[in-house]
């Protein structure tokens, strides 16, 4: 389990890091990102994961989110994973809601898929694993989780699975019921085939009909969102979490998008709020 | 005096919008980003403008400098020029530190550049006109002016040239005087020939010594800048500073380089630097 480090930069005192490692469950080099705040020379601080959307890499919540500021104030060390396996030999589609950059967070059944795609192990156990033995600050008993878009909604499948090990869970822009709407019904047909039980075990909403957890969970989604009818759908969700008791803080947020302006605005919100939880 | 807007994002209870626009001064076409914070709704903000550096596009400090955030909590309008004229019908070259991106925020004399590269007046007399006329909530009579590297640098001079236009000026790692290290050579003789009086006149070492101004110049740059000591060279223009009084706070910040991580780090103090002087 060697990371080599690719780049470093101090950032609002503490340490942000880029690192590739092999990835024996992905088959492919794998990059992610860690920021360090400053509190971890005093000690172990709890590890809050941002999952991207579609397209992105480590880097879009690390340069455009303004999340060191509020991790650095708050004493939370932040891993930014990739949305996918990447690389030459790992299959790949030329659509951007596809392969490459279009992990949706799952583990595909179908081929040419099957070999490589197995995004939710990587992030809740052979990522974890690497950073528990490479950040000795990370305090991988007080984990939160939380993203954007395709990654907002693998926040919530995560934490819904795994409550006991992402004690805290928000969204920005989420997609919440993959399995309804154009991007979800494409991925999983191609991931996982023709709709069945796999699909929902992949579905935000269907999850917490099944198994709602004990968390608050808080989403925040711009009214000016493009994809906010045909892809997000909140009100799917929410009615989903008032009938199986839930809790929910989701508000729509007037003339916001779907861009990282919109998520660094919000960004000091939901690092509070992870804050709050992994610090009682 | 035509803008065409190309596109606008909703950011911190403001608004961030790109324009282009055809520089009759610049023969181009130029794209210009503003930021107008939630209190312009209210009535006239000041106007900071911020001149980016080497390679760079109004897309910098807009997407990674978090600039946002504080520019809303004090209510000032950001302006983010490009560098330099851009377009095919421009001169350029295929090196990053000469030519489109690299303006360096001066007239240049010789050719293939004096046609298209006038930097100093479309910042102080073009681009205004524009703002004015197309931001009403612009308070014109309140600027400050600040930036990174060579456009630290933009400022400092053109703050030291125009005090009365900019009353406030700070800037992140500096070049603090390009006729004595090498990007500054080859871009002042690539664009105003061999070393001469014109040099001087963009030179804010040598515009210090001739003109200090009244305000407090604020500088930070990072120890682990990697062109610290090759081209900013901090000491020179402390000395000259010291020397011909002009104030100046200048802090060498430990362990940061040359990177938007750094700027992100310390623009809340920046922000209230012009704010202060700007709504005194």
């Amino acid at each position: 389990m060697t990371l080599t480090q690719v780049s470093s930069w101090k950032s609002f005192g503490g340490t942000l890091s880029v690192h590739d490692h092999e990835s024996g469950l992905l088959g492919c080099t794998m990059r992610f990102a860690v920021y360090v705040p400053p509190q971890a020379k005093d000690g172990p601080v709890p590890v809050l994961w941002y999952l991207s959307g579609l397209t992105c890499t480590w880097a879009n919540v690390m340069e455009k989110g303004g999340i060191q500021e509020h991790a650095a104030r708050h004493g939370l060390m932040i891993i930014a994973p990739d949305t996918s396996p990447r690389g030459e030999d790992v299959p790949n589609d030329e659509a951007y809601d596809l392969g490459q950059g279009a992990g949706f967070y799952l583990t595909a059944t179908q081929d040419p898929w099957a070999k490589n795609y197995k995004m939710d192990p990587y992030i809740t156990d052979e990522l974890p694993d690497l950073i528990a033995a490479n950040f000795p600050a990370a305090d991988m008993s007080r984990q939160g989780i939380f993203g954007h878009s395709m990654g907002g909604h693998g926040a919530l499948t995560l934490h819904l699975k795994h409550p006991d090990t992402y004690k805290s869970c928000s969204a920005f822009s989420p997609i919440t019921s993959p399995a309804r709407v154009p991007w979800g019904e494409k991925a999983f047909t191609a991931y996982l085939g023709a709709p069945s039980i796999a699909w929902e075990q992949y579905d935000a909403t269907e999850l917490v009909k099944e198994r709602p957890s004990k968390a608050l969970l808080l989403i925040d989604t711009g009214t000016a969102d493009n994809f906010l009818e045909p892809q997000l759908k909140p009100e799917i969700f929410i009615k989903a979490c008032e009938k199986d008791g839930q809790r929910l803080d989701y508000r729509l947020r007037e003339g916001y998008g779907h861009d990282y302006y919109f998520i660094a605005t919000f960004m000091d919100e939901h690092i509070a709020h992870h804050a709050k939880a992994l610090k009682a």
